[in-house]
């Protein structure tokens, strides 16, 4: 059954499967089936194909390998073991347990070599064309002539499961309409999912689909290591599209009882299964074997490796000698410096303005001082105000095009956004309304936890936007994405807070950012301070109030604020003296010493929260919340805030009366 | 350029495009060109096609219409406007107003004979798949030989925007598996998005997309009546298969300025250009124009509507003397009702189990009382334990399968349930891991913004699920879906709370729901009253504190509910009288009366809440929190919930310190 061009071969990929099956043995979970019917797939591919440096697994014109079907992730943990990744064995007996290296799923960051957190099924992909469209700008943007300082593959094993998500659809479309040729996916069309055979769901025909967005499709023998390699080799002679090899595989290959069924999907085999598998497959049963000579085989990537990157290195030199000032900027943004001008595009500002028209005039000074800052939105380039003036949209024929065009498909944006964050070497932002961001949070969560700085602009931030009425106002969402683990929800008041936002946004190394955006105008109500904002802090007392001596807080975000600063006076003329916070970010302000958020918010007075979104979260913050816990209402933006309570006789009546039950 | 059979009917069309135009320019924003563009093949349908009837605008075997597209929804306006759904001019001239009956885009429940919410791309037609499953099932399940009691067809018009969206794929895909032949969706191609020309992100075949889905796809002249209706009738005669039908047409069709430009989609056109566009159009200048004679002619669908439903009466009525008790049973699924017996489905529990396991016994259970119970689940049926025993995979084949493979697409699940449970006659849930609620989010919203109670079963609930890692463990999803308006969350602590949770949940007519189940085992703690729980308060007392006199009490949810019991034993026997509070639902919980909920919870007392998720939203109930704000990781659970402080010592330390700081 298995193609076996040379015995060492064969033990090489067999290799894999034992480790895969005695690692998930081991731990009592996991999916050995995956990596058994991959095995040999991978091997091709990795030996054959990919240009990577494992003492070196950061090297930015590696070859990237995305294992889509992150559930596979024995496969992935195998592989950078035998290649040489500093991961050792007992690194994979350790395989799902406390502070290994080898989680479940597999995570960056954790495990040197694997370039994302996949799992999710869908994201890897995805990711994935972002990785290769940042590829494709880089080597348009930098080589030249005889110089080539970014040449390299993206390479992901995608699952049944990852092509049946809307979210491929999207990115696959995409890839193919931007001829990202450079992109290989190898699909394990194994035909089996959890529930079963894959014709219980899914009976579309996969390859003219494909053929259909713009790809090359190529449909392989997946068990056999020529027939990968010849379609590797077919693929990365298509320079003009992205490839799709569609690998006919069996999960959980060498299994006698399990091969080719579900139940090999996503359990152990059973101590017993795997020593009759390992004796089907000439394996001794010694658990985590690895033969010698097929470890010996493998390793040779480390020397191959150092090949690859001495001879880019010898390219860099060379090109820095002909090209001095490109060199110096291809090595910025390589190395995800801004540099020491970039701040320059940090305007302030003195007149009214909605904070995404503000944001644009940002976007356009900030594309002039960091080259490798890129725009891209969902289709409402023009209503977010994401274009930067004077570039092209990215397209085949310009490449190095600096809007990105990603139609309505807001889910892989995201993904595209993280994919070219991870890669390096671009400063990507996205855009959409904020409702929408429920349409891509998948990729939003996973950016937080892969600690991905991506960047994402969402406006339309409230009931604010008016008459599109309640499938497009946002309600939930601020709370929703703030709850994300490690994810920055900046919510600023006015342009200069908004200068302040940006300015986190592109400093951040760890934490995806969304800035959040109104559509209405806002009042100039902050400093302007555009590198050195109070707004940092996350929250700050932006009016004092008479005496130093509040008897009511008031915070408010975006563009509540201006209804704090007025209810404020109100009470202030009443005789009650008011201190109004702005709180922009809780994220930041939770990350503030006790001392500074008491003294923002001392625990002794009565505060009252301000926002135009769902009040759910700022009960930790406020003792009274004026919000919106109801789905908003088509009408023009002033009769909503009316209708709702946002108006200063409501916020100062809700204070008064919380004073006197004090 | 229009194809005009005769010049009434051109009149029809226009008097649409006119109506579009006012509407628009009074309200000062909102999007004219698709209305203009789509009129005629709107006409083609709803006048030679649709069975409908508006004077009975929920009879159940009415044609669904949904536009997808729903910033067309002047479009929509105006047709239950002419064909006489109740609505007057007075409407149509308050489109976008607050109160109004025509909001920016369409909402059921607000608007007679809109099918459902519409907008956010990607939905309608998603949802319309599912209106379309309703029909293949029920009509599978109930008509006889002679006797046909439900016989209708789903049409859509959708825009190159939901075509681009991933859900849609995940959607289309499974429409041509199922072979759901009755479902037609008319492409307004328009080739104009937003930000431009399709070209600039679209460049996919989508006729050879959709032919690989399984679809019939058919190619023609929108701007013709007669093109678009033979197409209607081609598609309609291809039982099979579901159609597509690319309907060339012209954005903004009739304004001479901004025809074909996207200047048309999302604005007014100006009231000059209103003008110079009635003009070409031969319109005289009246606004809100209406000719008597167009209007005539589509008030024509009133008494053809009376016709219909008169035909389906006699049709139900001789169905109900040949199978009285078939009749009986489709006339309770229509109405909605669940029957009198329906809750011995409801069983108690004395042994500890996963709410999962638990589930899928009180499953079994009503699969036999409840006959059009329909489960489902995005490829994790196994392990969301939604499998209705004895039961086939619904399929071309088995048209009355009562379990819905759907493959590992979330997103397009939660649509299709949507809209089959819009569609009425059917109990669909459908389940997958919390943590991938993420990815079905935009039709979660939907669904609570429609009142539409669909049912969500969602597993795996917290890092209990262990070994599978950080991006397979929910931590902020249990707000991020509370925080939904009209969505109730309910994650039940035990088996018994369990039942009342599903007692609620096929109850509601309103309000969605999910189910929040466990992984792992969980002890009985709650009373056996499957039809009257206290669960049903949303939260209540568990266990009171000895004396009556808590000095503490514990709120707890779900797989915390036991660690809280056993926290505050500890406590008691330390001299800290504890209460402890299970509060499955802060949805119910916060619509109980006051005095009810200071009676549960006094405010002068210490409250510490407990949940292996995000504390974000608990300080609303809690002075102290306990919780995960930070993501999970790979090991095994027990591991977990001690390294994270799910821990009795831990609970017992949060609270002695608690109260030696108040």
């Amino acid at each position: 059954m298995i193609s076996t061009p040379t015995s060492l071969e064969q033990t090489c990929v067999n290799v894999i499967r034992g480790l895969a099956m005695d690692a998930v043995q081991k731990a009592k979970s996991g999916h050995p089936g995956m990596p058994m019917g991959a095995a040999a797939m991978a091997f091709a591919l990795w030996t054959r194909h990919l240009r990577h440096a494992p003492n070196q697994p950061s090297w930015i014109d590696r070859d990237r390998f995305v294992l889509s079907a992150g559930h596979g992730s024995m496969l992935l943990y195998s592989l950078l073991y035998l290649t040489g990744y500093g991961m050792t064995l007992e690194d994979l007996e350790e395989f799902r347990q406390w502070d290994s290296k080898t989680p479940g799923h597999p995570e960056n960051g954790l495990t040197p070599g694997v370039e994302m957190a996949t799992g999710p099924l869908g994201q890897g992909l995805s990711t994935a064309v972002g990785m290769a469209l940042a590829e494709a700008w880089l080597s348009a943007k930098y080589n030249r002539p005889g110089h080539s300082v970014v040449d390299h593959r993206t390479f992901v094993i995608a699952s049944d499961g990852d092509l049946m998500e809307g979210v491929t659809q999207e990115a696959s479309s995409l890839a193919g309409h931007w001829g990202l040729g450079k992109l290989i996916v190898l699909y394990d069309d194994n035909q089996i999912t959890i529930d079963g055979s894959t014709s219980l769901a899914f009976s579309e025909d996969v390859e003219a689909r494909y053929r259909a967005l713009g790809w090359g499709v190529w449909r392989c023998d997946g068990m056999s290591i020529e027939a990968v390699d010849k379609c590797l080799q077919l693929a990365l002679d298509d320079v003009d599209k992205p490839s799709l090899i569609m690998c006919r595989t069996t999960i959980g290959f060498g299994s006698p009882n399990k091969a080719g069924k579900s139940s090999s999907h996503g359990s152990p085999l059973g101590a017993e299964e795997v020593l009759i598998a390992k004796a089907a497959l000439g394996m001794p049963d010694t658990e985590f074997w690895v033969d010698s000579e097929a470890l010996k085989e493998y390793r040779k990537a480390v020397d191959l490796g150092k090949e690859l990157t001495d001879g880019w290195e010898a390219r860099v030199l060379a090109y820095e000698q002909e090209f001095p000032e490109l060199a110096k900027e291809f090595k910025q943004a390589v190395t995800g410096e801004l540099g020491t001008q970039w701040h320059q595009g940090l305007q302030s500002f003195q007149e009214a303005g909605a904070t995404r028209d503000q944001s644009h005039a940002i976007i356009g000074n900030l594309a002039n001082t960091i080259p490798n800052l890129l725009s891209g939105c969902a289709d409402l380039a023009e209503s977010v105000k994401t274009l930067i003036p004077g570039e092209q949209a990215f397209s085949r024929s310009a490449p190095t095009g600096r809007n990105i065009a990603y139609g309505i498909r807001e889910h892989a944006m995201a993904a595209i956004v993280n994919g070219m964050t991870l890669h390096g070497g671009l400063k990507p932002f996205g855009g959409t309304f904020l409702v929408f961001s429920d349409y891509c949070k998948p990729s939003l969560r996973l950016a937080a936890l892969m600690h991905c700085p991506s960047i994402f602009l969402f406006s339309h931030d409230s009931i604010g936007l008016g008459e599109d009425g309640p499938t497009h106002q946002p309600v939930e969402h601020l709370f929703s994405l703030r709850a994300v683990p490690n994810f920055n929800v900046m919510r600023p008041a006015d342009g200069n807070e908004l200068a302040s936002c940006w300015k986190i946004a592109l400093e951040s190394k760890t934490s995806p950012s969304a800035i959040v955006l109104s559509r209405q105008k806002l009042p100039i109500l902050t400093p302007s301070l555009p590198t050195k904002h109070p707004a940092e802090k996350g929250a700050y007392v932006l009016r004092e109030a008479s005496g130093n001596q509040p008897k009511v807080v008031l915070i408010a975000t975006g563009s509540e604020v201006s209804l704090a600063v007025a209810a404020s006076e109100k009470l202030e003329a009443e005789g009650t003296p008011t201190r109004v916070v702005s709180m922009p970010s809780c994220f930041l302000f939770d990350r503030q010493p006790d001392s500074y958020r008491r003294s923002v918010l001392p625990a002794e007075i009565l505060s009252v929260s301000i926002e135009a979104g769902s009040t759910c979260g700022w009960h930790k913050y406020a003792d009274v919340c004026i919000g919106l816990d109801r789905f908003g209402a088509s009408a023009p933006a002033e009769t909503l805030f009316d209708k709702f309570g946002f108006t200063v006789d409501n916020v100062v009546d809700v204070v008064c009366r919380a004073l006197s039950s004090n």
